[in-house]
Formats: C-alpha cells, sequence, structure tokens
C-alpha cells in the first residue's frame, strides 16, 4: 500500500498565546499594494512568496492557525522572499516576524516540512492560479505554500493588531466567499496527509 | 531549496488510440449505484477506490485524459479494489480493463505515481470530502487519486460507448458546475507538481 506522509497535530490548549507590538499591512488599498509590487517587480524581478499551514486540533479534527485582520480578512503567516533568500530560511525568518516572540530564546522550532501548492501571479492584479498560465512568460509572483510540523508545546507572540484563530477544515472547505482561492483549497490539499491526532 | 516532484509529460500526438467493446456502467441511476454501494457494505465494509491523473500535453500546458460518458458526465479512470487488493496493482487492473488493449503485449506501462487526494464519503450519498468528518467513524468510502506517469508512446483503447478527452487544467481549473469538486480541484492538487513538457 502507498503510505500517506503523517502530520503530528497536538490541541489548541497545548500551545500558549502572548501579544506584542502591532505589525501593520505595508499597504492601505489593494491599489497600493499592486503598485508596490510593480516597482519591486522591476527592481528585483518575480516575486516569491511562502506561506505556512500551521496544524493543529480540536474535537478530533485539523484546524489551520490564520491571523485574521480587521474582521475579515485572513491570511496565512508568511511573505515575501529578499531576493536569492532560501525558501525555508525565509519563511522561518517570516514566521518569527509574524508569531514569534521578541526573545530570539522563545522562538518556536519552526520544522518547514511539505510543499502542498504552487500558486502563480500573471499579471499585477489580485487573480492567481494554481498553473503558470499558457502564454505567460514572465509571471509576476509565485507563492508557496508549506506545511509546517509544530511541536508539542510553543508560545506564539501575536502582533496587537491581528488575531490568530484556528479554523477547522470543514469550515475552509467549499468556502471561497470567506477565506479566497488559495486557502479555501487547502483542505484538499491536505487530504493525502494522514494526522496523528495527539493528546496532551 | 524545496524541489517539485517532476512529472514528463508528452504531446497527446505521441499517443496512438483505438477502440474496444463498450464497458457500460454497472448502474443506470444514482439510486441505484447508492442502493449498490450499500449492499456491498454490507458484504465488505468501507469500499476503498482508486483513481488515475493521465497527463499530457499540448501548447505547452498539461492536459488530463477524461472518460466522457454521454455528453456532459466526466469521470477519471479507475475504478473499486477487490476486498484486501493492494492499491497500485488495482488500480493498473482498473487501468487496463477501461483503456488497455485486450491483447496483454499492449497493455501500456502503468507507472503509478504519487498519491495526491484522498476523499472520503460519509454516507451512502453522492457527497464526499476531502477529509474524513468528524463523528464519522464508520465512512462507506475512501477515494485515492494518483498521478500515473505514462511512457513516450502507448496505445489505449476506448471502449465503444466512453469518448476520452485531454482536458487542459485551465478548463478544470474553478470549474465545478461542469467537472464536480473531485475533478475541478486537481489542478491545485497538481500545483506543486513540476510539469517537464516534452516534444516528440
Amino acid at each position: 500500500m502507498v503510505t500517506s506522509p503523517v502530520v503530528n497535530t497536538y490541541p489548541l490548549s497545548s500551545y500558549t498565546f502572548g501579544t506584542k507590538e502591532p505589525k501593520m499591512e505595508k499597504d492601505t488599498s489593494v491599489a497600493d499594494r499592486l503598485a508596490r509590487m510593480k516597482l519591486n517587480y522591476m527592481k528585483e524581478g518575480m516575486r516569491t512568496s511562502v506561506e505556512a499551514i500551521l496544524l493543529v486540533q480540536e474535537h478530533n479534527h485539523p484546524h489551520i492557525l490564520l491571523l485574521q485582520i480587521g474582521n475579515t480578512f485572513c491570511k496565512l503567516p508568511g511573505g515575501r522572499l529578499k531576493p536569492g533568500e532560501n525558501e525555508i530560511e525565509g519563511l522561518q525568518r517570516k514566521l518569527s516576524s509574524k508569531l514569534g516572540a521578541n526573545s530570539p530564546s522563545l522562538q518556536p522550532n519552526w520544522q518547514i516540512g511539505e510543499c502542498v501548492a504552487i500558486w502563480w501571479r500573471p499579471n499585477f492584479e489580485t487573480i492567481m492560479y494554481p498553473y503558470c498560465p499558457p502564454h505567460i512568460t514572465k509571471p509576476k509572483e509565485c507563492k508557496k505554500l508549506f506545511v509546517v510540523h509544530l511541536s508539542e508545546r510553543e508560545y506564539f507572540a501575536v502582533p496587537k493588531n491581528l488575531k490568530l484563530l484556528a479554523v477547522p477544515l470543514f469550515e475552509l472547505y467549499d468556502n471561497v466567499q470567506r477565506y479566497g482561492p488559495v486557502i479555501s483549497t487547502i483542505p484538499q490539499q491536505l487530504s493525502r496527509f494522514h494526522f496523528n491526532m495527539m493528546q496532551s
């Protein structure tokens, strides 16, 4: 038989959550965001961004940690790589910036695991595709999603302007209206994994 | 850097297609299908089915081979395992039955590759989920999708009552109305792969 890759998921209650200084969004509008993207593209070429799927469990069902900005918009923790930066190290740097305590000794052990999805932005627009569309020779962004394997105990420091939510797979599934095309298909991308529901 | 798994995709024109005797659907209605599923469940327990994602390329873009029944309904080649049957051997058996020539010497070289998705049927109903829903202790079916790596030249024998279509990823993406929830999210599940577009 073919064996599934395994993810150990610990109860949400086995983690500790604190707060830290706010991390403001760099742009205040979608138009600003696309304009900054265009400027960076002219300087540095295609943007590569990396995002983390952090898993916990509640009631024997996998949940994903999402950062909520304001009352509606949710995103995965992660961000843009520096030109030439290694994907694994870049994602660890971004996770520490978004969710790690300020003290280096309290940083979670970010074990970057499987790449589960790659999304492409063909133009300076919001739409992305899970393939590089035919005839697009110069995509503007490539976004990679990784499973991050959490240890049993960790301390997360959440920026004061954000909320950290644990959202069950069944809430994400088929919910593109609320979570967008990237996050709402994470359940399908994780379906090949076996989740070890750990008790604490 | 994290390396993507690779799929070599050859042009559709490098394959040859013939026909063979019809393979009729075992059931003539959804109600019949669910009734037969229930009967088999009582005899043999949870059904495991295996389906193949066969990839070719046209115009430098990956296409998936789908079997069309009548004018609208499309499905992946594959089927139900016998109780205790090995997944790889069972999928090879089903592929030969659906798409292989009757002569054993003309059988394609079915190289079963990565499992990309697992879907669960919680009840004797048409709806499936990419996870086993919480509180479901006895799912009725588990369906696994595998990438099958095709060689450069093959002969496929298509049952006379079916059509074999090569459908581009961009046609499947975000098209749940036409292809259903399982097939329409294959582009997302394949997004982590690198496709080597082979020329023939």
